[in-house]
């Protein structure tokens, strides 16, 4: 059933966004302490067993130097470089193991899938990246979305976001990628995080985002108990005074701020009967997105949106940006 | 939590097979009556946008030669025919949509995806072959596993299995496929289909069955209220005075009596905390097997089982039998 | 709780009505189809042990003149034919067994009891009648709603409202019926079905329609999750890109249609808190519907509605249209 | 799924009775005191606008020589006093209205349906009889089974009880009635009390217990969270020290008790699916039954058990014991 | 997430009330005839191995005389006199034991916490006191809140209101008390008794009513399924056609008219998460009180609210009324 | 219903521990790192605005010399240092507030509450310290309990038990306190500490452990979905091959162990419908105690276990091992 307001509604809503004022010096500072870090991307072979992709276990340095794994996968036949296309993961998953990513290799493009540093316990895909914050966080509930709620600079999304900025660094500098044709992907929690990165980077051809997370916290909290969003409730909960100070620090990692940055062309998705996600914080961040962007409405679909029933019109929206492979 | 029998207890759960005295006879006049019409094997290119897969669109004259269809994914860049693996999908899901079934060409092989005949509203995968049964059916559950509950002749299975009998024909028909080596896999449902035409073909390389579905009905009736196993409970429920005469059907259709006719090497798994298809189902089917068989134990795992991290273990199988790709 | 809008919105609900151009025209088509085989009713006597009740067991030409079952319950003690009232079952039920339909016979009236084709399996009441589809389906949901939904000529309901307008004929040829007076009644499924009967047949006496199904499907698939109207959702949840093509087919069964038809009397009711048959999808059928119509409300129900304590309303309508018995 | 023993375990299953010394007396003072009201019971015409059955409104000095209420229906044609069934009703539900009891009169008995004092708030069907306790009662949970639980003086069941017995008495009194055939009847509530009835009357005819109730507390509350043997274990949640005093209490009105006492034959169901009353505690009474009993089993079933499609069973239970009618 | 209307609406929201025209005839009369009874407080020392608290075991003659039981905690070192809070305890708990209500008298306030009569049997704090209703009740859901819904003069309510209104009396009558300086509190329906008692009484310094329930029983009964509210809808899902008679008995039981009889200054909390307490409801009792009221909210919580994290406002409220202690 | 087996097999109940070679030698040299830091307890008065309990807000040197709080409650009333009850929380819980703790300090002792780091985002009791990691740790499933599972030296609760090992130092550095005798306190995650300590320190009078979380982990990780033993299952669910490894990391947290080493006097308790630490895991540390230890059972409940209700017995206990206060 639907779990928000119906399409009519959706397609004027507009709130008005919750943005901290040195929103942009928060995340230059942030930005240029990583930078002191070179990337330092190490791409070695990794034996898959395929016969038509190559597989490279990548590493690079993410936020604070730190390692940040990732999967480089590439067509086996291919003559000189590629547009890659970098994908960002869902919530507590992680790159997990290259089979679960075969399609944009098939499809003809360099594949960069970036691990979740911390997460992949939730049950399905793994991570091989740890989560280091030297100065450790207060209270959480369990998830990553409360851990560091305290204050945005100790905040787990602000290494998250900056390791998925500099993924895209990462990318670039691998020989078997063309650094003119970038383009960031991901759904849910991976699409909150393409739109971060697309409002953080000037560099990039395409953003995609389906039925993404990391948008509009407040009223997320307040519409629904499934998923990550409910962590933010369960921790007011017990910090029943709190409440501002924990919107004040989550408006640093609000994808609608984000998206306003945002000048690449978009392709968002959105599914109205999902409650993980649901629609009109995705719309909220949609009809604030800076460059021109299309919404794909999944009339029947909960947090799945269109699953690979949806690669054929992201196929067409990378051709059309990268043009001819 | 685990769901059933203790792994200890599991190792030593051989109970008696529940089989009709014709059991062969049924399956000897159902398949002579199918190979009554001709294979008629179709393989139309499809444009799946890929540049490493070609992708063909698979018709087939399947149970009362009926189209039954497939998708044949074949790695693009290949010399001569390959080995195939013919894979059956799980319950209420289809053939759906090529990007969901890149691996085994990636591998290297040939794939031939059947589809499910009526199934496909799960609303996960879909399906595109009509389910035909034109004396039709009496009383059913939702679901697919009662339909045709009052005469195995009727009965929806006959049909699903018939058409997976001759999915290996219609594989073995294309330019592309090395008609010695044909492997068939398949989890849940699609792991039962396995092993029914392990048990009704003699001229496969290997049979791997994630999960299994279609196993030892009456105890899977009793011990799980979870997915298709529990259609035969709710139709009991309202015929409480045909259970015998339900359980007399369901055994011309149970994996049990199909593995223990197979002889090609197997590989099963089993998932401990699956209460889809209870582990106790699966090891019955596991130790009645007829050839050499191997049983992978995932001990905290639901009805998932391995998912992709299962794959490397299928390679391995995959590549002993098949030799060198 | 309130599971859609409240009472004083629910009055004023008319949503615009979608109906196919060709709507009388492929009922005309379809009635005219059955009507090329003779409806065929046989009466059998069935022992039921009761001292009070004839019970016969009715067969007669359905849907493509196949075979449907009823059950007919008259008073033992009468003096020549009766008025008649034709009862439609609810989801997944059947014609079950004599004792559940006790009431209207020892009102004094032949009662006719429809079994639902190929339905019974849902471990509530049983049916005895198969469903044969002889050009079959495809990819269905498992239940009724979705099976033939890519076509509204092979779609189910389309063979069950058939036979639910020929039950009518079949029970006026009773000897022990009056054919001049006629009620179609039922409740759920059984309200739907009756409302569909007043739409397509003009010899009628009433319609009580209870917490009708088979309304709004569109509205009915995006407010609950509950029941039968869930399984739009479910198949739609896969097919995402076939909306518009199954709100098509639903259109042809769809009650609210069949009402904006009828002229004989009507009783509705319809249930506040009913999170199956919602009651905006039930008032959107009375609102349009065609002759004099009541609308009794349940505001603390749910599916079940009034249950028997809503049988004096009944009595009082069947009396008034019968006139004393 | 099964919810207790499989059934050769139940088969075996003979726990040790928890019987208090002062059982019999207990029982015998109780209706002793009871006795001492004229049983009163009177007899009024009701209206229930039925051709075939002459309903009346009874009522009767039960507990304390309270008013019980009740129905009598009988069939109109009629010569002669009938045999009669006298009926108890389910948890929470109560006499309700008579078109939900049909079955018996229309097999040609008198069937007296007692009330149940103070229930009948479930949501289903409802009561019209008041419970008067004059010396209140404790800390209960919700509903009426810890209702007195700290003494068997003032507990529910023993007001509940005594009317049950006393129904007898006032059915007797129905000149409509031949007070040398009596059967006692019921499900669940109805079962137990149908139960204590055979264990303490010496005067009839049969007893039907389905899926009975009010048998082997300890066990039932330790193996059932649903139903009203779940509110034994809440109450003991609150009183941690109490367990043997409340188990003391209420082995008064152990139906395993009242089995042992009895001798006229019974008929007995029980359904291996039924969290409710758990098939072990049924079979507990069974087991200890005093008279000649048989057992049904419903593999597949829960509470429902045999529903209306048991009803033949019955007819021929009561044709046995009544001879022709 | 929200339950009810957003905060801004709540703000707004007054609806009419449901007022009998002779409430505060029922409840003079009700009062009255209680003062009847002399108040018979008796204070008994209670060993709870505290060594800063004193304990005494209270019994007082509430409704109709009846023994109902309290605890009365006082700090051991005290000199003259205390301010005393009389608190009511929340549904289907009671006194329990009192190392449960140590906060008060650690103030340095004499704390009299009255038992609920005939609760106490949800599992968590017990009850000591016996309810006794003389001329019993009808049909009743489990639970209290529909005991003796017949008529307001047998309701459950009318007793447990008056019990309450006398708790203040027996307060006043130890020596340890102040009796100038009395303050209700509640949580739940201990908030609605204090409700009950500000609007009865007008010897009180302060109410304080947290998330209180007994408010707005139309309205609660229609937006939530949780907690005893749900009573209601479950009584009146059989009683179909009594909605307006139960209304009416409930009106005299309403928070929401006690609330605008009552002048002592008041402190209210309300959660927006609450669906045992919805917050309209709530606000509907607080916009109408009589006297000067605050109500704080508590966003993110649920029928928890404040829970001991709200103690220093509520200190604030007591010393802002009785002054330094 | 009981979630575990009956009563008399858990009396029986003594598996193999999982004990790492290396146990002793772990713990030494963990707590030897962090005895180089002082203890530096800070004891600040804290403004409770209470009359008979003076509240000290506590900092002291954790893990990595770390700061960790605690409040400690005593009596205003004293003459002289106090035994004192050193007390740990449950699962995401924190020292919260110091209204939740009020018991021991009335009780005549002092009482220090220690906080959990990183924890009190649960929605109850708050948690006012940090968990900082300097190496931070690899993928975990959201909670605590897998934080570090690649590692026990990286291990999550190798942090907390050392902050408990020096709660007591920091408790006996209290001028209020007599540090001659000790109580260590707690349920659940608490329960757990307490052995913990109990198994690493000598100086203790007495240990109280309710209803026990951190035992035996790998049976209560195949027994309950709920609570954070689930926690090991889903990180197991994606970790599949690593099941080995997360044991041997969580048998150096495993209360089992700790017990073993323990000689104090200890009071434990087990609920028998308690899913959340099952009994069979309690009572596998309970029968390998090396100290005298009694054993409390409550049948009815649940993870509350004997909540306030059992607070008796506790100061029984310590007043056998405190003597006279």
């Amino acid at each position: 059933m639907l779990v928000d307001m119906p399409l009519d509604r959706l397609r004027e809503y507009r709130p008005d966004p919750e943005e901290p004022a040195d929103f942009d010096a928060f995340w230059k500072q942030t930005l240029d302490d990583a930078a002191g870090s070179p990337i330092d991307a190490r791409f070695e072979p990794y034996d898959a067993r395929l016969a038509t992709v190559d597989v490279q276990d990548v590493t690079f340095a993410g936020w604070g130097g730190q390692p940040v794994k990732a999967w480089l996968l590439l067509p086996r036949h291919r003559s000189g470089p590629l547009p890659v296309v970098v994908q960002y993961i869902g919530y507590n998953g992680g790159r997990g193991i290259p089979y679960e990513w075969l399609t944009w290799s098939a499809a003809g493009y360099a594949h960069l899938v970036m691990d979740n540093r911390g997460q992949g316990g939730g049950g399905k895909t793994v991570a091989d990246t740890a989560d280091i914050a030297p100065d450790g966080h207060g209270s959480s509930s369990p998830g990553f979305l409360t851990r560091g709620i305290e204050d945005p600079y100790r905040h787990y999304y602000r290494r998250l976001i900056t390791d998925a900025v500099r993924a895209v660094d990462a990318a670039k500098a691998s020989p078997d990628v063309d650094p003119t044709r970038v383009a960031v992907i991901g759904g849910s929690q991976g699409g909150g995080l393409a739109l971060a990165v697309a409002g953080l980077r000037d560099d990039l051809s395409a953003a995609i985002a389906d039925v993404p997370f990391l948008c509009h916290y407040r009223r997320a909290s307040q519409i629904t108990d499934n998923g990550p969003y409910a962590e933010i409730g369960r921790w007011l909960k017990g910090h029943r005074f709190e409440v501002e100070k924990a919107m004040a620090t989550l408006s640093y990692f609000d994808a609608v701020n984000f998206a306003a940055r945002a000048d690449c062309p978009a392709w968002f998705s959105v599914a109205l009967m999902d409650n993980v996600c649901p629609p009109s914080t995705v719309v909220a961040a949609f009809h604030r997105y800076g460059g021109p962007a299309q919404l794909e409405v999944f009339p029947y679909n909960g947090h799945e949106g269109g699953a690979e029933y949806d690669v054929p019109r992201k196929l067409g929206a990378l051709a059309s940006v990268f043009g001819p492979s």
